[in-house]
């Protein structure tokens, strides 16, 4: 199977795009821009899922569910937002098709079209405040800490599976607080659950930052994001929080009366992640052979492939292919023995490798004669023969270990790639040639980061959050400058 | 709380829909006929997400995601589909807005039209079966068994919350085999699964059935249909299961080789239920009080209030209340302790009525005393003073007693509705004056079930698998029947 990946040195974007395909991931469908996603695709989805919504859950959420369309007025309430959003998407026009009168097939029905054109949402906010302005009158209506699992569209003209589609799926957080210091702790409560996530069920290193003006969500007063470094040094921003300040509160005219009965209007903040985090994954981990996963977020963890010639020799394995499945699952531990007879073992292996399943169990005649089995792990393709009493043992701590690495080997790989240089010849040299993270000075005008933009196709990414104060000069201007960010060319 | 809710048998659409609003489940938006699913409400939709998606799994399908548009020619290739579905439905035009060159606002750029217009998916058969094409060659693909978690839209012009909206959520599986049978076993799996889920779960009683051939799914040979009464004597169907047959196979051009290598169309089935199920529930349990949850679907299963006067009387109950909580969650029990101190406990009692929570446990001072608490259950709304110690042994039974008597009294009330007639203006009367269902005999055409219909507004809402053969004459044309019917007025 692996033959089928192009080389990841040969072409990055071609090894990606083989590899969404051929491990049955995602493809791309019918209608230009959109994705199919696939059944193993999907469910490491479910496995994000599952694990955000409980975090958001555990923080004081609650989900609901807000409608597909947005009226096009909407958008022209709050004015940095109808800049940002409601030009590249998809309008509503007509609500009824009728059969051609000219001959064969359907046609639009002039008739029903509709006095208003809807847009395909491409984000909430718009919506969602329009609602909350009748849920929201008094001090004991606050907070409203709500999410939404939906499906966005935003009219992309160049698309990647994954990380740039017409349609995606997302969620988006919208909370409403009394006060601005209570929307900028949500806002930072958010970035930490991300950042967490990121690290612990990604295993995928992050850098929690604020963006610079030119890079804020549009109708945000300010924006943090989460940053990641992919294996070609260039940089994906994993999820953003954004504090809205009151700007949609007053578009849309939500007001609460505080306790000694004076009207102000509602903070607010938004906040989302989307499919996109599946392209960072595979960015993060996978190699020539195919997707690496995360134990904690493969759908599957384990699989126990059975090795023999001749007719009834899966039957001799199976008792102690099912038993080690029992055991398995007693731990918590997901388990599959495939003995489908219409593949054989070597296929099975290159398969499961292709899909990214953390750890292979063979069992073959020579195994059942020793009470042995072979295991070999996804991260590094290591093959270990251990006893099958020390099975239940031997995984659980295996699979910790998986998580572990590939969280290390990420975090390494970042280091290396990240460079410190006060020198423009450097700074595009490094940009240029070798890719990765640059942290420079920067005098933290739009101008500026156009310039940079314009010569080298790198943006700032964010301002760290953990960046020291530091006094230097901007890498293009020479002006002064307060501390380093984080330049690099993105996806 | 509950005055705000019209009276049930004042007006029974009115009760309904007050309660929606009231009881925090759903409201309508600022998009005509889409709804807003408020938190309580989504709540709800994904215990019966997570329960069906289970049981879809534990049958062997997998979940994937396809694009939320159709391009408009894939409707025209099945022609029974194209007649049921490509009518009243949102449609793409354009793809770009732009800054109104005349002055305020924005408008449709009429430089952005597609070339092709796009459908948001009322049903995804179409586009399904065209991505089919590419997955399906040899009989060792087959069985394709994918389920869709998703928002559909069909542009109705009479729209209720939950029971008929322009956009709703719904499941829809899609599944392609190698035989006739197999497709057909998998129509009746589903249909049992999703009686099971409707009986055991949601506490309905449903009757299992095949459509007529008026009533089936545009481009089936056969529709499975689960039919549930409401509290008026309407029916609404709750779920149905399609055996497709070859005919999307055919208009795609999906096609596999068999063993031997010879090639044939491949057969299908879809099925699907929506957010409708919530108006199910809702009209089958609720009362003038709010709703009625049955235990095993309720977001929150048991609620803590403290009774008290003055400022200290909270603390006082805490420490048993949450003694109770940690008994009761060991048990698996979600429960919540409400010593919110911005509403009084009358106001809280009303409102977890109002929102159907199966059991509130009272706690007051005197409680504290006498080491008592008082129980009361949603169904019947009676009370008992039970010893604290007894909590854990005494709750979970009483949930599985309240799961019990919803589903009873549901069974009892549609066998005490449900009438036996040979004779027209029996027929006429019962369906006019009293509602209900009707079994009753038919001849089987499609005139006789429109002329039923002009007449009574009653349709045949399935012929029940459980229907024995018995000779009879059609209620209306006195032609030979082999079986009686279901005849009900429907939602």
């Amino acid at each position: 199977m692996a033959k089928f990946l192009t080389n990841r040195d040969e072409s990055y974007a071609q090894w990606y795009n083989d590899l969404v395909i051929k491990a049955g991931l995602a493809e791309n469908s019918a209608v230009r821009g959109c994705m199919v996603i696939k059944p193993h695709g999907y469910a490491i989805w479910e496995k994000i899922q599952s694990e955000l919504d409980r975090m958001f859950k555990e923080t004081g959420h609650v989900n609901a569910y807000f409608p597909l369309f947005i009226p096009k007025s909407f958008f022209s309430r709050e004015a940095a937002h109808v800049e940002g959003f409601a030009k590249e998407c998809a309008v509503v026009t007509h609500y009824r098709l009728k059969n051609n009168p000219d001959g064969k097939g359907i046609v639009v029905d002039p008739d029903a079209k509709l006095e208003e054109e809807l847009i395909i949402r491409p984000t909430s906010e718009t919506i969602i405040w329009n609602t909350y302005r009748d849920w929201i009158q008094s001090y004991r209506d606050l907070p409203v800490m709500i999410n939404q699992w939906a499906n966005v569209v935003r009219w992309e003209m160049r698309t990647r599976l994954f990380l740039r589609t017409a349609e995606f799926l997302w969620q988006e957080g919208h909370t409403a607080h009394a006060t601005s210091d209570e929307a900028i702790a949500e806002t930072k409560l958010i970035i930490d659950l991300y950042a967490s996530f990121a690290e612990d069920f990604m295993a995928i290193p992050v850098i929690k930052g604020r963006k610079t003006e030119s890079e804020r969500f549009a109708g945000a007063l300010d924006t943090f994001a989460i940053e990641a470094m992919m294996q070609d040094g260039k940089a994906l921003q994993a999820g953003t929080s954004h504090f809205l300040g009151q700007n949609f509160a007053k578009a849309f005219d939500v007001r609460f009366a505080d306790k000694s009965g004076k009207l102000d209007h509602v903070w607010a903040t938004s906040w989302g992640v989307s499919t996109r985090l599946i392209g960072a994954l595979i960015m993060s981990h996978a190699d020539n052979n195919g997707l690496v996963l995360p134990p904690k977020l493969a759908p599957l963890q384990v699989v126990i492939i059975p090795i023999y010639k001749g007719n009834d020799g899966a039957g001799l394995m199976k008792p102690v292919a099912t038993n080690i499945c029992e055991r398995l699952r007693k731990k918590g531990i997901s388990v599959k023995y495939d003995d489908r007879d219409t593949q054989k073992p070597g296929w099975k292996f290159a398969d499961y490798e292709l899909k990214g399943i953390p750890v292979r169990i063979a069992i073959g005649p020579r195994d059942i004669e020793n009470n042995t089995v072979e295991v070999a792990r996804r991260d590094t393709l290591e093959k270990v023969t251990i006893n099958v009493d020390s099975v239940d043992e031997y995984i659980p701590s295996l699979l910790e270990d998986i998580q572990k690495n590939i969280y290390n080997r990420a975090l390494k790989f970042r280091e290396e790639n990240t460079y410190y240089t006060d020198d423009w010849d450097e700074f595009t040299d490094i940009i240029e040639n070798r890719g990765g993270f640059v942290m420079a000075h920067f005098d933290g005008t739009r101008e500026t980061e156009e310039e940079i933009k314009n010569r080298t196709k790198a943006t700032v990414r964010c301002i760290p959050l953990d960046s020291p104060d530091e006094k230097g000069k901007c890498i293009l201007t020479g002006k002064p400058s307060e501390r380093r960010v984080l330049f690099a060319r993105a996806y």
